[in-house]
């Protein structure tokens, strides 16, 4: 219902799916279906296209999922798993919060009875704000108290039940038995009053069958209209999805493919988008629940399939009488849990490019939707990286008494030779900050007169490109007609390899040394030149 | 005219500019004025935005001078000189050849006496071809004979001098007359022979008078039409005006600052926009001039606005007969000078990523135009040099025998323990690759029994970002349920400053040494764990 969709779709999007990822995916223990994030996202998408309830809008929820398992799938298949690698750890955490907010915020609605609606949480806020003269009292009576008592389940219950005696397995049982309280109490509330002739909003009608066959609608518009949320849709559940896998396969020292997942969450998708369902994603709590039951072959996610058909035809006229707001209590108090503003403070002490991304990811998600928002998150910090390596921490380097070891002569106390000037480059040499390089040498040679050789100590310098090359040649040819020698030491392997194929290494007119060591030697031993 | 306007306008866009940029600007034989590259771009954008020769034209060109004039001035001010750092050696020398190829293109029109028009070399070559019917013969043979005669004069001309025993200055000298003497001998033979009458385009009338004042159009629509074009022409100009001022000042130990070469340039371009002028940017051949003449205060370029304004007033009359033939000869074998395609070899044999950048450059240059080409080829070297970091080296090192010095153990013959694995990591870790850095690392420890200790070799690691701290502390507790430990060396201060901050350090299960010996030597000696 996160999605806007009824709540058989949830049902349906788990049943193929689970099943297809069963046999494509990787993972023993991910279980596949909707989850929290892209169901908001689903709802936010939708929301600008076709309004809730229409068939319009359960067409485009079938078309997203279609879209969405084929960029997945064709991800899979050229083997790019790896773009879900730019998306930081400080994006997606600034990401999850933000949404969660927005998720809390589109559930109060539920809450007060009221219709209100907005993708970003100015135009939810405002909406609720102008549809507040319709609350429906008995509705905020059972939503307050069923999202109170949740929280206190969380925060308060298991303390109390542990300090009583109760045994820390059985606490837990509680605790996790209290959403199923709040939905079994708040529905024979409402039936046994009669609360839903009174205003109050319930749950209703869940058709008893099997997922449909459905087909998406692959008309131009729709497709360019839902291509770019999809495109956001699947990389963000790529990622969550992988991050679960992952850390399920670790603790068991097993693999997971990434490239493999993508096409196994590409046909979760594709069948998503045939059964009525929306787009799906591996969830974390789901699948803990796998893990702990000790799923250790795909058949899990087929029993699990098995269970939900048999939900399907079977359970759903039980939450007739459920009221939406204790739903939507149930999904406050989860969502809430996620939010977490303590990255803006960890971020702020480790590095300040980090907490620019996390700070714009939020702002941005919060104000103006979560595809501006991870897009910002994601352009900002791949530009703050750029921008720190432009302008690359270059060391002068010394002997470190008594080992063969060199080291900041800022930092630590070191033997130097007066005619010798080491560099240490901490950054690997490419176009955006070749430049850089030049200057900085030009100008530490221009302001010394007694210097003879100079030493580029290449050991963190990962690659060369043509740009850093041509910068080098200049810097050689320069400081030759200054009567300096250029030396290098400790190029790589893979570095080394690249240079031999140009004529750098025979205009140099130093020498490349194995080790640093090897040139402080060397070059201490040379007799002064005139 | 190759910017397709008047001739008058060149000359005023290099008066006032020079002398600005004689205040403004800190290099002191750099030469402001029209530049080929840049005349081409404004002529390429204000093609698509109004007529040559007419009113709207000029006024655009005055437009584009000012919004780029703006963007240098806001990009100084914000200290953005970093920015040009990202058009690499490759992208600008593809720019530069498919530019040339496309200006000689543009040229060809004039060599026949046809009238033609195109913004990529494509619809150029489809405009003359429409056109073909129309060409001038009279026009052809001057233009031929002149093309021909400016090549011999590059290529034979010098080497002939000398065999017949001219000395090297004079030669230089006869060389460099050679343009002048086809303008003279052209101008004369149009002149004598009455041919403007036959169909010969000539320059015509060029008006006596210093610069006027001019405003440009700052309506909403021009601004944002020609704002990307302004952004470019503004970077791809600075690009090219610090290349020239940064190797002249080098020549003598002079120094440069980006960030007030930007000041320089933008009221430089500011005062073309008042004064009848377009885009301008510092030049290489006038500078060199300056240069060799002995250029060492701001007044030498006070002195050429000098001598141009009396060009302006008293010498136009001179070139009224000139064939516009000649000056498309001029311009077509300066710009096949320019012309290199070696860039592609040489890229090619050091590194494919240098060379797809340049290829998309060429081929997106001559098919869609100066802008798509650079910007792709820009983003396409970030994107690349990006990936290679995404998927970093990691070598498996070993103490090279008789050193204190750590090689890769394939590629040379070393000493290693068999409960100690040694990792180098060649490159920064940040969000892009920090999970790779896990799974190898995980994969590596999966398959080996008697690993008690990882060391992490950080000598070529330059910054650790928040989501590789992250990587690393999961890793950290991940080898702490196997019973091994963690250990780094060779922590560079400033990444060591950051990681104090943290927590990371007192939860290692291992230690920080300070050289990868001391490692080495530490957990030799320590006694096998049970």
């Amino acid at each position: 219902m996160l999605a806007g969709l009824p709540p058989e779709a949830g049902l349906y999007a788990s049943i193929v799916p689970i099943l297809l990822y069963a046999v494509f995916g990787t993972s023993r223990a991910l279980a596949v279906g909707p989850v929290a994030v892209i169901s908001l996202m689903t709802a936010t998408t939708l929301g600008g296209i076709a309004a809730q309830g229409t068939a319009g809008y359960a067409v485009a929820a079938l078309t997203l999922a279609f879209l969405s398992g084929a960029i997945l799938l064709a991800m899979g298949i050229f083997r790019l798993g790896f773009l879900a690698n730019f998306l930081s750890h400080p994006v997606i955490a600034g990401f999850i919060t933000a949404s969660g907010l927005i998720i809390a915020a589109s559930q109060v609605k539920h809450i007060l009875g009221i219709k209100a609606s907005g993708e970003t949480l100015y135009h939810l806020v405002l909406s609720i704000w102008e549809h507040l003269g319709e609350t429906n009292w008995i509705t905020v009576v059972i939503g307050v108290t069923a999202t109170g008592f949740l929280f206190w389940v969380r925060k308060g219950m298991k303390p109390m039940l542990r300090r009583y005696g109760a045994g820390a397995t059985l606490a837990d049982i509680a605790t996790k038995a209290g959403p199923v309280a709040a939905v079994a109490v708040t529905t024979l509330v409402v039936w046994a009053l009669g609360l839903g002739d009174r205003g109050v909003r319930i749950v209703g009608d869940v058709p008893q069958s099997l997922p449909p066959l459905t087909l998406p609608d692959l008309s131009l518009d729709l497709v360019s209209a839902l291509m770019v949320p999809a495109l956001l849709i699947s990389l963000i559940g790529f990622v969550e999805s992988i991050s679960v896998a992952q850390t399920l396969a670790a603790k068991k020292r097993q693999r997971i493919d990434p490239d493999q997942e993508l096409i196994g969450l590409g046909t979760a998708n594709l069948g998503a988008a045939f059964t009525g369902g929306f787009p799906v994603t591996g969830g974390f709590s789901r699948s803990v629940v796998n893990f702990d039951a000790g799923a250790e072959t795909p058949a899990a996610g087929a029993f699990t399939a098995v269970g939900l058909a048999i939900a399907a035809l079977a359970l759903t006229p039980l939450i007739y009488f459920l009221p939406q707001a204790t739903l939507a209590a149930t999904i406050i108090v989860a969502v809430l849990s996620l939010v977490d503003f303590s990255i803006l403070k960890r971020s702020w002490m480790y590095s300040k490019a980090d907490f620019f991304a996390v700070l714009a990811t939020i702002l941005l998600t919060l104000g103006f939707g979560v595809e501006v928002g991870v897009t910002a998150g994601v352009i900002l910090s791949v530009f703050l990286h750029l921008y720190k390596t432009t302008k690359p921490h270059i060391a002068e380097v010394g002997l470190v008494p008594g080992t063969q070891h060199f080291r900041n002569i800022r930092r630590h106390s070191v033997e130097t030779l007066p005619h010798v000037l080491t560099l240490r480059i901490d950054e690997s040499l490419y176009f955006a900050n070749a430049r850089f390089l030049e200057d900085h040498i030009y100008d530490r040679v221009a302001t010394d007169k007694q210097l003879r050789h100079v030493v580029l100590m290449c050991s963190a310098v990962n690659e060369i490109d043509l740009s850093a090359l041509e910068s080098l040649e200049a810097v050689n040819e320069r400081l030759k007609s200054f009567g300096i020698k250029l030396h290098l030491s400790e190029v790589k392997g893979p570095v080394m390899d690249r240079l031999q194929r140009q004529h750098f290494l025979s205009d140099l007119t130093g020498r490349v040394f194995l080790s640093q060591y090897d040139a402080f030697r060397t070059l201490r031993d040379e007799p002064p030149q005139p």
